[in-house]
């Protein structure tokens, strides 16, 4: 019998929120894995708000998706079949796999395919703080925001896959965490299960007020998920040297207008502050230590993570639109098979 | 006879470019120092598009001006008088005096006054490139900017008090240096007496081009003066871990409608790259070395300075003014009175 693959792919560049127009739902043939290559079944995908990055033509950090590829994304698998000598049928990994049921990793170093232990975590914690969310919100935070024991860090979309993380590992290192989120049951679960020091509701009230009423010292540490006005208004309340990560802007990855430019920059120079840009892959050769971390203050009890599966490859499509919406509660990860 | 001193003070707060209306020029008499105070007769003023920043309320590196007082500006002039052992009669000195006359220095510090050498440079030099402008330049170049050997460095406002001395150095230290000014005359001094390697006409032509051409390369340190569209497309341009220097951003200073902000910042992120900003005070207990590196490679005939310089203390509110409008060249400063 011959397997069978169902895959997206990219039909169309989208314009604003990606269409389901914009995307061709193939079926093909699994082919066997020719020397050097491994064959993956696909089991768990990460949706992730870059992934609208990488549907737009133009210079980003990475190539963007061609039309008629498979849709790129990171995922976590089982090997069906090796014929690379560093990996063995059984084998649980993660890599780029895309928005398919079984993905065929030519190039294992280029897919980023490793092996990963199912005893640190399950595969959806695998795609979240175990994964690029929680590498992103580690090396964000701890690298290029600086964040030391004593600091105010602020962090929007906290309750999302990156800001879950954020928070933890800075309530961890000694500083006072304050969340921006949108909704009372998001602020809900940022207070009580992530245990930021307080959360703001960006939709319920006023987030300067809100600002000034929980960073009563300033912020030292802005880790920045969403751009636009959010940015613009945490921009009036950073301290002398504070430290700006932009790690997103989901906000701004929808228009179809210009991209609203934070309007207080200037507050950077009133502040000595600086805005710093990051991108994950440049911290690969030290995921380790942070998955290490990651893992040991989950076995302590000090760390949660929190994940929103929806099953069925089917449902990529409008279950991607959901980061976008606002819906979505946690880490949002697509389950292709089970284990 | 009692010494009279003319000045200009704040009379209302501007919308939009200063209007003649917005200053009351007051004649006062000047009183004798008492214990501890210094008597300086101002001999020129710096004119400085942060001047205008000073006159605006809310939250700044500096306190505004208040209504009424005399409006803030750094100057040098010869002391008059002295009841405080640091100065004597005679002593040529800089500090903030104020667009006066005459200035009572009650607290030395405070006002940051102390002595230049006059063998080191002119009055107005003292205010160029051995003073605010100077030191802004240098301290934002190197250590804000951290620009090295090799890099590409791009300047806005590279005609300017500012832009002058930023190029000059990072020539000296074996950067790529790349001007933006606006018009032929600017240009060609950029090109001419700067010894810039290219300058590109913001005005005359496409700057994407001109940075194309002239920024093979990419752009590794930016250091802007001007904001607004400028910023944005050189932001396009950027390498990988580029540092952007935030100086000032005098496109905006007059707007009465809000700041644009610079809608490419998210090419901070594809590029990991920075934006900072910097208030050149914090610099001031190393001036000294800025000074005798500026002063050293004067005497060598590597570095020139331009200073744009307008006698009359009574044409300060139409002179501060071409600041703003790309009239002046070279550092704008007030001439009070003959040494």
């Amino acid at each position: 019998m011959t397997l069978q693959n169902r895959q997206y792919r990219l039909a169309a560049r989208p314009v604003g929120l990606a269409k389901h127009s914009d995307w061709k739902f193939t079926t093909e043939a699994v082919a066997d894995p020719a020397d050097g290559q491994v064959l993956v079944k696909v089991l768990q995908l990460s949706l992730d708000p870059a992934m609208r990055g990488w549907m737009n033509e133009g210079r980003s950090y990475i190539q963007p998706v061609g039309i008629g590829e498979v849709m790129r994304a990171g995922g976590v698998g089982k090997v069906a079949a090796s014929k690379n000598p560093g990996f063995a049928a059984g084998d649980l990994v993660a890599g780029i796999f895309g928005i398919q049921e079984y993905c065929l990793v030519a190039d294992a170093k280029q897919s980023g395919l490793h092996k990963i232990d199912p005893r640190m975590g399950t595969p959806a914690q695998w795609l979240n703080a175990l994964g690029m969310p929680g590498m992103t919100a580690y090396f964000g935070l701890l690298e290029v925001g600086q964040a030391k024991a004593g600091d105010t860090v602020v962090v929007s979309g906290a309750a999302g896959a990156v800001g879950q993380t954020v928070g933890q590992v800075a309530r961890i290192k000694g500083c006072r965490t304050v969340g921006i989120a949108g909704g009372k049951a998001k602020c809900d679960f940022v207070v009580n299960e992530l245990k930021y020091d307080a959360c703001i509701d960006y939709k319920g009230g006023n987030l300067r007020d809100g600002l000034k009423e929980h960073c009563p010292k300033g912020v030292d540490v802005y880790f920045d998920n969403v751009g636009g006005e959010i940015l613009d208004t945490v921009l009036t309340r950073i301290n002398r040297g504070a430290r700006i990560v932009i790690c997103g802007a989901i906000s701004q990855y929808n228009n179809t207008t210009p991209v609203k430019g934070p309007s207080n920059y200037m507050m950077l120079l009133v502040a000595r502050a600086r805005m710093q840009g990051m991108v994950v892959f440049d911290y690969a050769d030290r995921y380790g230590v942070a998955i290490k971390d990651i893992a040991q203050w989950t076995k302590e009890g000090k760390f949660i993570s929190r994940e929103d599966i929806v099953p069925g490859i089917e449902n990529f499509p409008a279950t991607m639109n959901k980061l976008f919406s606002g819906e979505n509660f946690g880490k949002l990860v697509l389950k292709v098979a089970e284990a």
